[in-house]
């Protein structure tokens, strides 16, 4: 929960964000809200599906694009991308708890940890020797940072993340409650009926800037190592398993699992519920649908799917059962087509 | 684990719980059990594929519908409701483990947090600042309270449970380990090549009678709160975004993801595995089969389905080949129509 | 993260592992590490893939099968199984940190638990009543041993593992961080529109060897237990519902769920993200590819899969319009067959 800004004018949010200003600079707005909030807030409008909305808001002071500013019956702050306006006008009005410095008495800190004297610590959290806790760094409650592990300036734990040994996450970082970053992957040789650990020596390097959601875990690598890079977002419980490595500035949304050694380019979007396979390559720009299963490496930009959405469920069985005849359908269509003396001529081939 | 009853007598149980009694109401049983299971348990039937082991049945009773009464051997309590009742009379005779009221000298208790003095706080629990433990509640080891949070009367957080700040869980509620409770959404802005945190200021609210199982996640609201209504079961490792809401009475089975701002209606039944987009409606009364995806909103009641179920490897890979030339499938057959004649006539639109 | 070994010779892993030696027996290795690494490494390879970095190799030494031993530049260790090999090989140079026998002044154990003079207990770590903790085992920090819950000799459950009430874990097993063993099933009793909760009274029985993943969640049975039986891999991320018994040495990789009651055979491989109904058998050797979604019970030993991987998401959009329409497609074919007087004669059946 964040507390709540005393209020800033129009005036100098205009001028510290960029934004042209219709209205009054000196109205002051202390917080955030939607369209339907009062005279003390701002809000934002992106989608046009919510211009009625806007056209009844009393609110302070909207956030909107060139394109809806005449629709506004309140003070306007015009820029050209409301929603990062927006994103950055609310982190300013309600910014994370501030921090209470120093290690709570219930902690345990290992001697031979190096935790920055700025750094919060909370209770019953966990730092073995050797790690290192940067400036201004928050170790929530029952949190764990493992030996020789390092935390950047800035960066947050919350409560009850676990860190495991060795791992390296940067500067400005965010971690949600129930993440685990760096525990082993999952390396197995087969040796007749039985399986033998590969010992997993690697560690999880995780760049600045980046957000890891609530039960989302990170293996370590086996040997070399699991990056996540600058400006990364992971939602909750998504799996990234060993050796995997995800570039700069891509999002991923919930229940995403990735396989070993999968490469994920730069700035990809990929929705929740997806499945990727590994020792693939994902590259930059490319953008997944929910739900989908990657099986092979994808090059070239753009958006890929694999979703079937649900239907009722008697059509539903009625098209499986369809489908799973699809060998038969077109051996028909085949049998058709030699009749008709209008055979396929090469557009199929039949292996 | 629960503590075994002393035991009833079937004449206490069929009046406490509205069944007939066939048979003998000073038979006593301590505990419940499988149709296996001895004198001293009591049982019940519904799925008729298990009349043969009632039939028998060493129990010392058993729970029948009407039809089935006179298959039963044994004593026989006789309800419309077999498994409510069978339900009902496990709770009373293994109930769970009684409370042991007060803070446990191990735990963490901000002088700020009133807790009820009939509470049970585990050891290396946290409950912060301004939070509000119920009468008769249970905070488990390890588990954490955030600041300002509240759960009401007779609600158990097991061990190792995260309640971030400001969250509001109702009466009589179960949460399981490893759960999370409001932590941040998923808000992010896209500017330019980098994401912008949205700072996500709603709470999660939880109505009465919930049960949340282990390792589920639940974010806060962005603006606006999420909402778990009633009586909800919700199964381990599913993922509820911020702000979507899920009406009384739903259920909802393991690794289910739900995306942002999706409304689900009341007495829903949602099996595993499935995946539900964001910022749709799903009426009242659906139930949606394991694995399914919703892309769009469902209002009719009804049964809903997309599972795919696995075939033999390579007849799949047959199928799957067939399902992405499907375009050119129906092509040949559009060809073959024109050539014979008999083109579709408006009942294929081919866009 | 593991220490590092001082080095052993070529010549006494090669006694010890059963390897042919090709070349320096006096030559001394201290780590594992890829065909890239250094002569002080050994590293191994499987996958013919890879032989250009095999035969550009500067390790030590590397574990071929005899078909590669000739291509290897360096000393080469010849083994039938190169992987199981050096799974064996890491383990050795690279043991786990070595135990610190007792339990931690930060932790909390209760008087009437049983802890092995030879066990570590970690800060904050939680052993209740009735619990036994056997020889040289691990219970990590933050970690929670419940209530008449076992752990046999040599047992590592790392940081922040929850072991609920009850449950037993054999020999040698390794759980990590989040996991959760033990917690309640998913056992609701319908009554009217609302839900009662069934008690879950069984436990989790876990074998020798076991390896479970990060944040997977077992739950006890509801009567009758949960069982893993001895060498079982489970990745992270994987639901196991109540009553779900899985047969030896099977291993299951991350974000699969396991519905109730299901029974899963002998060395089975079952790839990530699947899903795997209720109260259905699968038999011993069976293969699962990868997001396949198991609904019926399966005998024969084989690969079974239901993937469909993803497409350009215009031609995508167009197959599931395809695919929604294939009853209408194949009444079309019927139609045309029976104008050519060819009809299905039967191979088709039309319910």
């Amino acid at each position: 929960m964040t507390a709540t800004d005393p209020g800033r004018t129009l005036g100098e949010l205009a001028v510290r964000f960029g934004c042209t200003l219709r209205g009054d600079p000196g109205v002051r707005v202390g917080r955030v809200d939607r369209l339907e909030g009062g005279p003390d807030a701002i809000g934002f409008l992106v989608n046009p599906a919510f211009l009625p909305l806007l056209r009844a808001s009393r609110l302070g002071a909207v956030i909107v694009a060139p394109a809806h500013a005449d629709e506004c019956p309140s003070n306007a702050l015009v820029h050209a991308n409301p929603h990062a306006t927006f994103a950055r006008i609310a982190g300013l009005l309600h910014p994370p708890a501030p921090l209470e410095a120093g290690v709570h008495p219930l902690a345990h800190v290992d001697p031979l940890a190096r935790i920055d004297a700025s750094a919060q610590i909370g209770p019953f959290a966990v730092i073995e020797a050797g790690a290192v806790v940067g400036p201004r760094c928050l170790v929530g409650a029952q949190a764990c940072v493992g030996a020789g592990a390092q935390i950047g300036a800035d960066t947050r734990l919350h409560a009850r993340v676990t860190l495991c040994a060795g791992s390296i996450v940067g500067a400005r970082c965010i971690v949600h409650p129930g993440a685990v970053i760096g525990a082993d992957g999952f390396g197995n040789a087969r040796d007749g009926a039985a399986w033998i650990k590969v010992p997993q020596l690697g560690i999880v390097r995780i760049g600045d800037d980046v957000e890891i959601g609530a039960n989302t875990t990170i293996d370590r690598g086996a040997l070399g190592d699991t990056r996540i890079h600058d400006g990364v977002r992971l939602d909750n419980q998504i799996q990234v398993a060993h050796n995997v490595e995800i570039g700069a500035h891509t999002a991923i949304a919930a229940c995403t699992g990735i396989a070993g050694s999968t490469r994920i380019g730069s700035r990809c979007m990929i929705g929740g519920g997806t499945g990727i396979g590994g020792q693939i390559t994902i590259g930059d720009d490319i953008v997944i649908t929910g739900f989908g299963m990657v099986t092979r490496s994808l090059e070239a930009p753009g958006m890929y799917s694999s979703v079937l959405p649900v239907e009722e469920v008697r059509h539903w069985r009625r098209i499986v059962g369809r489908i799973k005849r699809l060998d038969a359908l077109n051996a028909r269509v085949s049998a058709l087509e030699s009749a008709a003396g209008a055979a396929a001529e090469g557009q199929e081939d039949d292996n």
